[in-house]
């Protein structure tokens, strides 16, 4: 395959990862997360997000978010999140089969939940006819490549926490908006009172791995076997682990992040202005959504390859990763340029 | 930790398969299945079980039994396996909860389901009370290390397919049964009329894959969905299938399979008649099922980690890996020829 | 409790009904549906859907909804419905955590679905990341007491069983459909191409009791199961099908119907043109939805019972059912035309 | 269909039961448990359970047992119950679909538990791989109409508070047990420590309708989404109120009790020593069971229907029920006699 904008788990493995595993590979390790590296990963985890932390690796994200739900709902309650969120509409029902809950679709804008919305979708309280809201989960950045503001978050988690809501982060990038808004993991989960954390390693440079971590200690308790029953528990651990203690290490999470938020923002700033390019905002994550003619989209695709976001609009999604250079840049909007005369 | 016989999960990545993962990280590839590696790696599996075989690949053995079990059954049906059966009594009850479907434990003999008992087992055909078999799990080889020869496979499958059974092979050491039984993968599964298999790589030297396999392709037919809703769809599939390309590769599993075989039934000789130490049969797989005096058990631990099976007759289970070495097994009878005099 | 407008399932038994009772007690009856009456119950339901009917009786209209739903989809399928559908809005989540599946809420006017609408929906076919839409739902008369034409209907079912989707009816008040529409129950479900049908007792006169009704016979195969292991089935079926019996007798569904219907249309134009009453539509079935002065609530509500609908707008839904007599209805509206003075 | 002993729930309504719908079915209640006569079914709950009692109504047993253990279990929990449970053995599986969890059968002699065989099946606590058993469910009387002791009872509910498990009691007969034991119901339910009961109706004569009673108040707390979500809400659950109005007042439960009963232990008397007949131990409820000569069964059942309870011994179950008279009995016994000649 070319290289291109397609997404970011299109990207390898970035180098001081894989290295890792070789790192890992001595000897003999109990299996199913007693081993040192996990225990360590782990630590490097408590260094971002307090103390307290709980975390428990899985597979990939879907897992991640379903896990999480299980640990935080009965069947009978709902999760409020944003009409476009990962888990509503690209996890194939797994919430509702896995949890047997119910997803309440919150009507978003540019990705967004907001407070004014979510009133309109918290009702019937105490009525046994209506699957009651437990749970708020807010994906960060969101599924459109914005991201929300300390200030922003600060609304959504301080209405649910006075609702008694859970709250929820989808944070499968969740580096990404970190970088983007200068701050630390914490400052933007534990300090702001979030529940639980699905924390993206796939996306930005893994080869696989999530981890679920737990702020709300008491809601870890039985969380192994809600992992288990789930086949989530990976055997050999270690292998997960050992690439989190290394994303973590010297900061390379930040400087992974960074590039992908700097090759967003170089790409929009070529294109802008190209006649037949129609954006939306200046990126907050690693993705730019432009709307092009939709003759454009065949040749273009052919040198990088792309997702068509939207089917009637031709509005597409370019998105960057670790590994994607200002040369990778500058060519597709070399490319861009061309087709536009 | 100190190597050992505790499980060949506790082995870490044979150093071939680790390799396969720096030749796949080049450039960008097609997620969720649809790139190249995972193209051929479902053409090796095709060369060992026939080319209709339908190939899917899972994060972990849980969830290639579950996924498995979901495709064949729907939840007012049951499956019929052994009473040690790990989908029984080993995945904290994830196939009645994935699945919703329920268990029939049925009494084995070293592991090992007859039709004899089955017989007892399948009842009550038609009656709406009662949840219907529509499954025969078989686990080859057993989870007490012992392997259905072909003639008891043929015995048990004719059967089931008598009583229109589906047959799912818990293959997660598929490839050390094969080795002992001295046969082609096709001819202890395909051949004999099994329609789905989960295959193991986890615990064959992988750093984490396995396979769900459909040999009856009209089984397969919506499994992409009940991978994807399982969360179990991979999305950097290219590091699942880079790792089964090498393991299928001059024969890799067989030498691991072999080690693993022959360095357990070395383990075998070496203790057999020492006093104090009681074996079962000769081992047929990977395992070495040995009850000693309870007090051998912690300074043998110190020197070598293995799992006490039963917690009442201290029988404990040695196991083999693909890095098992001679020296090992010398330096472990020898401990055990110490504690004896 | 004093007589109103609360609900059809505030009314009791028809005494025609009630006495079916004491008919069918006698000696004993062999249990769980292979009783005579149970038999006859199914005859006379293949007399109003024609002879290939399938005929399920069930407790209530929840387990109408669900048992078929579970009949009709997987766990990684979705049903398009109604955003105001009684199984989107009013059943707990019961088909997300009973059949697993995802419900896929469509906007509605005046609580109907239009094919407009259902064609955005409709999306991401043979996408494994997304539930894949398997059925769709009409609530025949809808929630906001609309019917339905058979013109509508056709166009809605035609749609999809061009997109090869199963059609399901929630007919918790189907009589009153048909009433409306002086056509058969044949006419409206069999002949048209519908699949299944929720068909209602309790909102209609009887003590308790639904049919589910396959009209696609190969669909009700496994029926019997799903419906036992969705603690469904009755264990002295005869006394919910002696009630059926009676409520097809000479024809007495349709006067029950005829009558709540009749009900309504006199309430509607009773307080048509009353200051301070905002009407929807003319009643095709027996509610009348009114918006009325916030202060009026009180007083009315202390004569005759009824819930308010939108709490925001103080729209409140009146029912009538096939107990409401002309003196109840007069009564009524003389007391809003008092609150109007 | 003739009378017989096939089956308590053959039997039709008692005619007070009967009789108790006319007396409930007068103008407009409210719907959904609001209803005065729900209150005061209740009410008469407490005075036989305690005044802590929850009660929620569910229409059948399957229900009651499902609902119930869905209030108790995580899906990662197992529940402990005999290996002949009608939760086991005839529900279809509903259990293990309708609350996920997993049932762990123990091996029961004449249908009773003992603390020796549980103890072997409780194990692995805090093993993530296991299902954790939470509920220890004991049915009372048993389904081979064996009744346990108080001492018996206080010895399985001791080991399993002991063990910090729930205590589910499984009594659709369960009057048939207080009978027997000249007790209470609440000194063999509440007084013993059980946490929940799911109290059987249907087969006591009424026409259908389950009691969920929480004895353990704080499980209660969310019952009634559990009940609603289980498609178990009755919408004029008036009428199942009366029923349980009537069936305790006078008593009336404890005569129906006594008649079942006495004309079990008439049955045993009458056909003790008849040459051919081989008995199990004395009625502790309302069933015989008896081993006959294979060709007994078709002459005799064409006289008075009955179950063969297994096929390969011929033993045959004999119920008795509500309206089971002497002459029943005698004609019955007669016929046996007859037969033995």
């Amino acid at each position: 395959m070319k290289r291109g904008f397609g997404s970011d788990n299109h990207a390898g493995v970035h180098p001081l990862i894989l290295a890792s595993f070789a790192e890992a590979n001595i000897e003999h390790a109990p299996s199913y997360g007693t081993d040192d590296w996990t225990e360590q990963a782990i630590e490097e985890f408590r260094k971002h997000f307090g103390k307290d932390a709980q975390v428990f690796f899985v597979f990939n994200g879907t897992a991640a978010n379903v896990t999480a739900l299980r640990a935080l709902t009965r069947p009978y309650q709902s999760v409020l999140c944003s009409d476009v969120a990962h888990i509503n509409v690209d996890e194939c029902g797994a919430p509702e089969q896995m949890a047997g809950c119910k997803l309440i679709p919150v009507p978003s804008t540019n990705g967004k939940l907001s407070v004014a919305e979510l009133e309109k979708y918290f009702i019937r309280r105490g009525d046994q006819h209506y699957s009651q809201a437990q749970v708020l989960s807010i994906t960060q950045p969101t599924e459109l490549g914005t991201t929300y503001s300390v200030e922003e978050l600060t609304a959504l988690i301080t209405w649910a926490k006075d609702k008694k809501l859970f709250v929820h982060i989808d944070g499968s990038r969740l580096a990404n908006a970190a970088c983007f808004l200068k701050k630390s993991f914490k400052e933007i989960t534990t300090d702001l009172g979030v529940d639980v954390v699905s924390f993206g390693g796939t996306k930005n440079g893994l080869l696989m791995g999530e981890a679920v971590i737990f702020l709300n200690k008491a809601l870890a308790q039985d969380f192994k076997y809600i992992r288990k029953q789930s086949s989530q528990l990976p055997s050999k651990s270690r292998f997960i682990a050992c690439q989190f203690i290394s994303y973590f290490k010297n900061d390379l999470w930040k400087s992974i992040a960074d590039n992908s938020l700097k090759r967003a923002q170089e790409l929009y700033t070529l294109v802008e202005g190209i006649p037949g390019v129609k954006l939306r905002e200046k990126p907050q994550s690693n993705a730019v959504f432009a709307t092009i003619p939709s003759t454009w989209v065949k040749p273009l695709r052919e040198k990088y390859f792309f997702y068509v976001w939207d089917e009637n609009t031709f509005e597409c999604r370019w998105m960057t990763s670790w590994d994607t250079t200002p040369e990778d840049i500058q060519g597709f909007a070399q490319a861009i340029k061309e087709l536009s005369r």
